[in-house]
């Protein structure tokens, strides 16, 4: 057998182990009893244990140094299989086994902490646990070494391949000088739609018929894939062909389950669609949290709330919840679900003010790593920023700085994801105008296959094979452009508050 | 770390792996998307091949000599530990590891070949293949060596320890002398309940409603497992806090779905109540294939078709199918469920005849192993056996010789254990009596928990920590007696059909 090979086999064990964490990972969140989960937890121990050696024995760095000597005679695939693994390696081995351990036990300590902090609305409870993340966040980029310049873009790379405050300052400025204004107007604009219809009651039977029928709309494939309910939504990819989507029934707020399924399938039509070469490796998944972010978003916003979009698809909820709907005009529901306005929480707030709950996490992370931030002042700065960008002031923190599990999970860099998913998702849109010129009319019509073919000619079919840059350069002839996305929201926005 | 600890580390460890191998089971068989299905058999792969490289390890034949020369030492959980252990080491290493790998391929074949065989109805697609597990199971059987004087007795020892052909000649004559004259007596009574009811459409909904509330009412805990839909119907221990059941809907046919779920729900609660301190231990599970039936059968038999259970159950039945039910006397409703009739299908049987197909199963064994029956010879033997025993003879292979699963998987010596279940439930029924006489009451007011809590500490508790017949002997007071399930028919039917 060549290296090649051995490598190969040796990788597919290890996602094989991945998997079968995954299998367990979503049958924890979709009903497993709760009597069970102790035990459960040794399972998830030893596997994850076996796991750990796999990634940073010798034998795999052994391999690595001899496929590193033959970089250039390697398949495409191997070489970025090659790369992948390798920059797995080295993050795991150059942390100290010990630190490493108590690293994981630290976090497990911090997101309990976390949760009875949130729960009692305490900061001060949740201090000391994340002082001490943030203690081992820095310490581990001084291992991995700073990568493009500062040490809060080894964090980004993490995430986002190749990503910089220098694109990020760029970006987020760009869009905060459209957003900014454009809330203002339509705060200050007489136009209020009514949303009362959003809150009517619709029954969780009826969420999930309709849920069901826009996924397979999109084209979700069932037979590589299932939808099912857990208290917070997400997809989940085992293997190419078992994709799965989870959503929540809020039975008197529909948008939860709907633009929740919506966004979760665009996820999943990524992972669906990725060549089939490519599964039980780990390419065969999303090649950055951005891209992926990109997918979900595009369906969730450019097709879930496109006007033609519900022209079609209305009667879908109108079936499931006729006393909702039924006498509804599709203008009124379009202009309900549309609805802007400043809010504190940031999976609850609508298309426009998002980006703007991303800038505030992104600048707290930026002065916490490249700047003199310290944690203690979280709160406070958070609430200032909440403040001047969004008009809005948190009396609690659970409404502010304790909102989100990212923080005490570690997760530092992994925020600005979902604003450039966004960024990503918008200029996907551009580069698709050209190639179909009828996009609305498609999604008018319920023809929605030929955008599901252009997203996965372009983006899907490669998996992690292609870098974000790279893809971006090659479908769009650009890197990334804030431009497209802030000529949308100016165009939809102004239009619907008719500013 | 003493030796004792090393080991049952061990084996905790070989325990997690099988839980994620059940986990991904239960996955497989409740939904699991189709086109995943191909990698995910990639991952049980794995997940096997380091199972069995633990089963077999030298490491753990030197922990397990070193236990061995201490055995008297060892306190009563790792002695019992040690002893299954010991067994399974010596079954796996006895085996050549070439011979084994050639066995399990030949199994997936034989699986492949009995399904095509049985959708044909023609048994000489499956004959070349049966002969050959044939051949492997003689073949193992002298690895093993002759267990208690001849070689199907070494097969019945793996799924109940201690079994021999001698025990099992001598108390299945004695049923058959009972339930033989029975039968025809039977078949010669004018008295035929009228079964129409049974055929009635109950539609699937409310049949999953019923079929949660009996669980409940026998006090199957929901906290530790779920109840979900799968074509054949399972239980599956996970972990003593996650046992759980499946059951499957026929609409027209209420009885699979009911009665498979009671039956499923005893087994369950064999698991759920076994002593706490075996969990993560390969003892945390039935001791045996014949004392797990005796409690699926119990409370499927014994309770679930109890006269006086009905009495107060039938409105769960009435309630979730009125149109069937609402004008049905359980007079009525008790004569149908109990209905019999000789017919060609096992798992179609009544609770009378049930035993005489396992009987069949049983001799043909016997003489395949200990005899010198030809596997060629297997249709034409099972055919003239059926119209000896039960009067009816098949017609095709399908609804003969291939009707069962078990052969192809080489589960050789596991049939008999569905009648000991039977035996040992009615011996468990008549020791219950002296310590509940009032069971019948406790039936018919609902009170169902003394009969689970006497079954607990009896049974349930123990898990496998004590062998089948001493749980017998100590529970009972005397060795396995066929008489009391003699007894229980006769007196049952003989009221039934007013012979």
């Amino acid at each position: 057998m060549t290296v090649e090979q051995q490598f190969v086999d040796y990788v597919k064990k290890m996602q094989n182990y991945g998997e079968a964490l995954s299998v367990i990972y979503w049958d924890m969140r979709t009903g497993a009893p709760k009597k069970g989960l102790g035990q459960r937890a040794e399972v998830v121990g030893t596997l994850s244990a076996e796991m750990f050696a796999l990634q940073t024995a010798d034998v795999l760095g052994e391999m690595l140094a001899e496929l590193e000597a033959k970089q250039n005679e390697l398949d495409f695939v191997t070489k970025r299989l090659f790369e992948e693994m390798k920059k797995g390696y080295d993050e795991s081995k150059k942390i100290p086994a010990d630190e490493y351990k108590a690293y994981v036990v630290l976090q497990a300590k911090t997101e309990i902490a976390w949760e009875e902090a949130k729960a009692k609305s305490d900061f001060a409870l949740f201090l000391p646990y994340l002082k001490e993340v943030v203690a081992y966040q820095k310490k581990f980029i001084n291992y991995w070494g700073i990568k493009n310049g500062s040490p809060y873009n080894t964090l980004l790379d993490k995430y986002e391949p190749e990503m910089t405050t220098d694109i990020l300052d760029n970006v987020f400025g760009q869009l905060r000088e459209t957003i900014v204004p454009l809330v203002k107007a339509i705060q200050a604009s007489p136009h209020k739609p009514d949303t009362s219809m959003l809150f009517k009651y619709f029954p969780k039977e009826g969420q999930r018929a309709a849920s069901l029928e826009l996924l397979e709309k999109i084209g979700y494939d069932f037979d590589a894939g299932r939808l099912d309910e857990t208290v917070h939504p997400f997809m989940i990819g085992l293997n190419s062909g078992d994709i799965r989507v989870t959503t929540k029934y809020d039975e008197n707020d529909f948008r939860t389950a709907i633009f929740g399924t919506i966004h979760e399938g665009g996820h999943a039509l990524y992972e669906q669609n990725i060549d089939l070469k490519l599964i039980g490796l780990p390419l065969a998944t999303g090649t950055s949290m951005g891209i992926h972010e990109s997918q979900s978003l595009f369906y969730e916003n450019f097709v879930g709330r496109n006007v033609e979009f519900w022209k079609h698809h209305f009667e879908i909820l109108q079936k499931n919840s006729p006393a909702q709907f039924g006498d509804v005009a599709v203008e009124d529901f379009l202009a309900a679900i549309n609805f802007v306005e400043p809010s504190l929480i940031r999976i609850e707030a609508d298309e426009l003010t998002y980006p703007l709950h991303i800038m505030i996490r992104y600048e707290i992370e930026r002065e916490l790593f490249n700047g003199d931030l310290q944690v203690e002042d979280l709160p406070q700065v958070w609430n200032d920023k909440y403040e001047e960008y969004l008009g809005v002031r948190p009396t609690n923190d659970a409404q502010g700085v304790l909102q989100d599990t990212h923080w005490g999970g570690g997760m530092f860099g992994y925020f600005p994801s979902y604003a450039l998913g966004y960024m990503y998702a918008a200029q996907w849109k551009h580069a698709m105008d050209k190639d179909i010129p009828n996009f609305d009319e498609l999604c008018g019509k319920g023809e929605l296959l030929p955008i599901r073919e252009w997203l996965t000619d372009k983006v899907h079919q490669y998996g992690s094979l292609k870098k974000p840059f790279e893809l971006l350069n090659e479908a769009t002839g650009e890197g990334l452009n804030a431009q497209y996305l802030a000529d949308y929201l100016k165009e939809k926005y102004t239009k619907l508050y008719q500013l």
